[in-house]
């Protein structure tokens, strides 16, 4: 019984964070039932957990409209996990000048456990806009930041990755896990990865490991932009910005570079 | 048997709520076993939180210590929720450029229910920084913003506040009922408030309303500053100054002023 109480109350957090989510990755307010369908549950177990949402703040319900949208909480939770996240206090000032030296898209990652997750888009100069919606998780073979990952973070590795993580994005991703670990330890021997249109036909990025102490992969930063700005033979221009401001970055974070 | 079930989920999302905030209110990493005393639960109870908290991304635990802090999830879904307060960003470039005119700090709240909450402030360019917390609520009968709220905010009223709501906290807090209303009255006829170290002696405030639709009250802004720059005679140019920035972040909301 104390068990099945347990496991009861764990799953009511998971249904929790799912409304939250789900609200959070909305695009307008949404309502009682359209939860329930995409959660798979009743109206009445979903209002529930809105209810209570809702009483703590992290939701907010639209009087007019009856429907929802998230709450004040949940920002000023988000709010102290900035802080909390040190890569992005200890790369801000670099991303920035890198942006600004470039005119490109700089895009931030952090690596969670095994997940690559975008904290970060400082939006380039050009007229087109090109960002990573914050909270993205990056698939680790088909982009910079994850070839990066897979080459300096030490929980991860190609060899871990099963043949569902492999799948073609674009004719230009590479499926070959043994070609993938030949890029990857060419990605560890230069500092640096492409990837040109491997996750998007007409966008290319190269990506650069922030490392902490102990040379910990912490993050990755990222130039994302068209074919026509990142070609196929990179600009060793933008290579030398990148390395720089992410070896700027990893010094704030307790890196050391070599003896 | 229905109803247990259920009310045990709702108690276990509201715990889990408890443990988030815990961990987003601690200075530094935290322990189970001090969520656990803190929250007057058992540490298996918070443990199993914790772990699908975890396991969610909004927390991240230390491998070295074992100890908590917020996780990515955290940070993201605080992104999404900004998007969503339009508040953010009708008033971003009237709070800066107020901060800048004046170079004192400007605090932005929101209403949210019944309870008005800190959701950013810019800092002052003085040596001595003054700021307010994101997420500190703040009293009503006490501060600047509070008044403004008592005075514009329909669902508010200072015959809503009990006794308890009117404690005296420096010298200067207004704890008369009568004495408040009548305030509260002459900031609905001028459109602003001080509040003249009544929640912290040194420290004064002048806030102003900012409203949406059909004169609705959004939130608050205010200036923050050491009793050397906002002196019981409000500097009429400083209160200009804030109607200003006040009024333009309503306009950006949809506000028209007069008939």
């Amino acid at each position: 019984m104390k068990e099945e109480t347990t496991s009861g109350g764990v799953r009511s957090v998971q249904l929790a964070l799912d409304v939250l989510e789900r609200v959070a990755g909305a695009s307008e307010e949404i309502g009682v039932s359209e939860l329930a369908v995409q959660l798979g549950t009743t109206k009445g177990s979903v209002f529930r957990h809105l209810k209570t949402l809702v009483e703590r703040g992290y939701l907010s319900q639209n009087p007019q409209t009856s429907r929802y949208r998230l709450g004040v909480q949940s920002y000023v939770l988000g709010h102290a996990a900035a802080d909390g996240i040190d890569l992005l206090s200890a790369s801000a000032d670099a991303l920035r000048d890198l942006r600004d030296e470039l005119g490109l898209s700089v895009v931030l990652s952090v690596l969670q456990g095994r997940r690559l997750v975008v904290v970060d888009t400082q939006l380039g100069k050009s007229a087109l806009e090109i960002g990573v919606r914050t909270g993205t998780e990056l698939q680790l073979h088909c982009n910079a930041q994850g070839k990066v990952a897979l080459a300096f973070a030490r929980q991860l590795g190609v060899d871990q990755l099963g043949a569902a993580d492999l799948p073609a994005v674009t004719v230009n991703t590479v499926t070959d896990r043994q070609e993938l670990k030949r890029q990857v330890a060419e990605v560890r021997a230069q500092g640096w990865a492409a990837a040109i249109e491997e996750e998007t036909l007409g966008i290319s990025a190269i990506a650069a490991p922030i490392l902490g102490l102990n040379a910990e992969f912490i993050g990755a930063v990222a130039l994302v932009a068209t074919v026509q700005n990142i070609t196929r033979q990179v600009d060793p221009a933008q290579v030398h910005a990148l390395k720089k401001a992410a070896l700027r970055a990893s010094w704030n974070l307790g890196y050391r570079d070599g003896p």
